[in-house]
């Protein structure tokens, strides 16, 4: 059990864990002074478990299981829920997909009982298949209208290339026609195993009687039998090789959405701490570097931010503008060069203190809510390597130095560029 | 003062009122269990109040505020709260605007002061005005390039024409170009007087310390003088006609996107609770009626759902809806099909029972945030006519009968419909 402290040195919360028959993780965080209770369903499988002919598979199965069970049908999934209030929803990563429910503390049951049913004893009837087909076509259409959407996934794609982490998660219409129930079902026995998921609730919430209900739950079905040992997050050393150089899209947006960027770090890298803070500095808030010359001193663009993702084994960091077409060049010749000159002079000790005031209370204030806690124990589990405590992450922020920041920049912004483009 | 009583009976929130020279309210609530706090100032001035010279002055306004004060630069401003982690925004409505923050509770003071400097002594310098010109051009091309804002801002204005409320907030191209310094600061001057404005903070907070707070932070530049008596929320009897009839707008998007609806009714008609189970049955959740029948059933569209406006003397109610264009068809008999049945039916008393459960639980959760704890004493004091307890919320929901929601959904759904469409 591990015990978080406030700075009063007072007990705000609690995490528990423990291995249920066939590898299936349950984690609790108790919480003060909430009503409510968040619980999400991981599972370590998403869009770069895919080969190309499976590409959207985690995405469409994730549908699907809204779809009925042979206890419940579709509408019983949406009804049980949305009696009691409850938020019910889920969403596809490139290496998880999880189902989550925020409800009242009183009706964590009934959330845990309707998606461990979901989990376990989804029937992927062939009708539901064919609907559910149509809907993700209609999403699909739906990101390509949305130009942040768009930039990105060409982003993704100019990096990574036809490889898993390069193609949108959603799959293409291409691949979501091609996919049939027998190949969906296979994927669903083979990545919904009790040892490749953990089930997170934090809240007021008490761990037996979580642990009680999750053991109810996914008991169905004969789930959790076997002794496999949980699945471990895979940690890669160094991020993967990216293709540098242009993509662009013709789209009949007014504005024109651009991402320039290049190879990041990984997940599990201990520099993400001071890629945190450069990140901050260069394009994390309106007092950033690139906010206050792009959008503030030359009036380039409404929206310009700077982000880091990363995944096990690869990275991006990268710029994101939206802009009216007429100034693409001046924003992408100020964007460069703000970038070359992090890379040569680091940030000031200002920004240092200012960037971890920043991520400091970003973290505390941010894990308020019952749901941001239940991610981060999922995330934890799954591909962390470990689950530090909101004490050891602030320890972790402080120590970050100029000159640490300094070489970051260095390494990362000589680096071969990567630049997509949608637009008019 | 205010005391509001969970379930147990204990006291879970206090809420608070001070009323300061000039007319400016302070009301805070405090939250047991929090370490953050959120602060809102919200000013009884939005589009609506604009003549159409003026169109989309109040929020070329509140951008301005960011510009600089007689203290600070824009970028002091950014950077006192970036340096807390704060989070930190403003929006513009029709009907007001807020300026508003969410920082750790040591930090409130920080946070008043900033703002309350920006509120009294913003010096909308004429080189700004150019600048933040350019930017709101760019949000004006951003809103047109996403299809939802784009369908919405067409349905106000089939409905209410070219009057301020079916106009967009953010003004046109050519209403922004022509907008001069000298508009743009007299209009600051009549509206952001201490009587049309309050001051709201929810969190962990005390309510001498933070009048003491706002006092210091609004008594700059003579702000806090007089006796002028705080304005009281407008409040409309009937909502006012709609111009039924249809609209289309041909945008190169991927996806259809359209709005039905019809006249609702006024933010503070008794009615609201009736419609808000109404609203829930209809298009409110995964179960209701739309969205089982329009994606569910006939996998028409992957994004539907009813929703109600308010306004303190109009209100619309309508469905939004995002297909393929070769759905469009269907989807308008289906979606026309539901209409027809709640009006001549009214719905069933398992839907009662279930949208009187969503609203319940979605109130108490919603109110775990602070921010929006804050959002609520605003909007009380600045457009509703009152500031009714949870419970008595509660309550009213709990009061709403089948005969009422039939006898509404019979009184809106029978009058002549209006149609937005936008698409390619």
């Amino acid at each position: 059990m591990q015990t978080v402290k406030d700075e009063d040195g007072q007990v705000t919360s609690r995490v528990r864990r423990t291995l249920l028959p066939g590898g299936l993780r349950v984690v609790t965080e108790q919480m003060a002074g909430v009503r409510s209770a968040s619980v999400g369903v991981w599972v370590a499988v998403g869009s770069r478990d895919e080969s190309p002919t499976l590409h959207g598979c985690s995405h469409f199965l994730e549908h699907l299981l809204f779809k009925g069970t042979r206890e419940r049908s579709a509408l019983d999934i949406s009804v049980a829920l949305d009696a009691v209030g409850g938020e019910f929803n889920a969403f596809t990563a490139k290496e998880y997909t999880c189902f989550h429910a925020r409800v009242l503390d009183e009706d964590l049951p009934l959330a845990v009982d309707v998606i461990g049913d979901m989990i376990t004893s989804s029937t992927l009837a062939e009708d539901d298949v064919e609907a559910e087909r149509e809907v993700i076509l209609d999403e699909i259409a739906m990101h390509d209208d949305d130009p942040d959407d768009a930039v990105h996934n060409l982003f993704a794609q100019q990096a990574w290339g036809d490889s898993p982490l390069g193609r949108p998660i959603a799959g293409t219409q291409a691949s979501i026609t091609a996919l049939t129930r027998a190949q969906v079902l296979r994927f669903y026995k083979r990545h919904y195993r009790p040892a490749n998921m953990v089930v997170t609730v934090a809240g007021n919430v008490d761990h037996a009687s979580a642990v009680r209900t999750v053991r109810r739950a996914f008991g169905r079905n004969n789930f959790l039998v076997g002794d496999e040992p949980p699945v471990r997050p895979r940690v890669g050393t160094e991020a993967r090789r990216v293709s540098a150089g242009e993509s662009h899209v013709r789209r009949p947006f007014e504005q024109v959405n651009l991402v320039l960027g290049v190879r990041g770090i990984t997940r599990n890298d201990p520099r993400r701490f001071v890629l945190g803070v450069l990140n901050t500095a260069l394009g994390g808030s309106t007092s950033s570097r690139l906010f206050q010359e792009v959008r503030e001193h030359k009036g380039l663009a409404y929206s310009v931010y700077s982000f880091a993702s990363h995944h096990d084994d690869a990275g991006v960091v990268g710029v994101a503008v939206g802009c009216l077409p007429a100034k693409v060049d001046d924003v992408l010749e100020t964007v460069r060069g703000e970038l070359a000159k992090v890379a040569a002079e680091g940030i000031t000790e200002e920004e240092l203190v200012r960037g971890k005031g920043q991520m400091r209370a970003g973290l505390v204030l941010g894990l308020e809510d019952s749901g941001a806690r239940m991610s981060r124990l999922g995330k934890a589990e799954l591909v962390y390597d470990e689950l530090l405590s909101i004490d050891e992450i602030l320890a972790r922020i402080d120590a970050v130095t100029l000159t640490e920041v300094k070489d970051l920049a260095a390494e990362l912004f000589t680096q071969p560029e990567l630049l997509a483009v949608v637009g008019p």
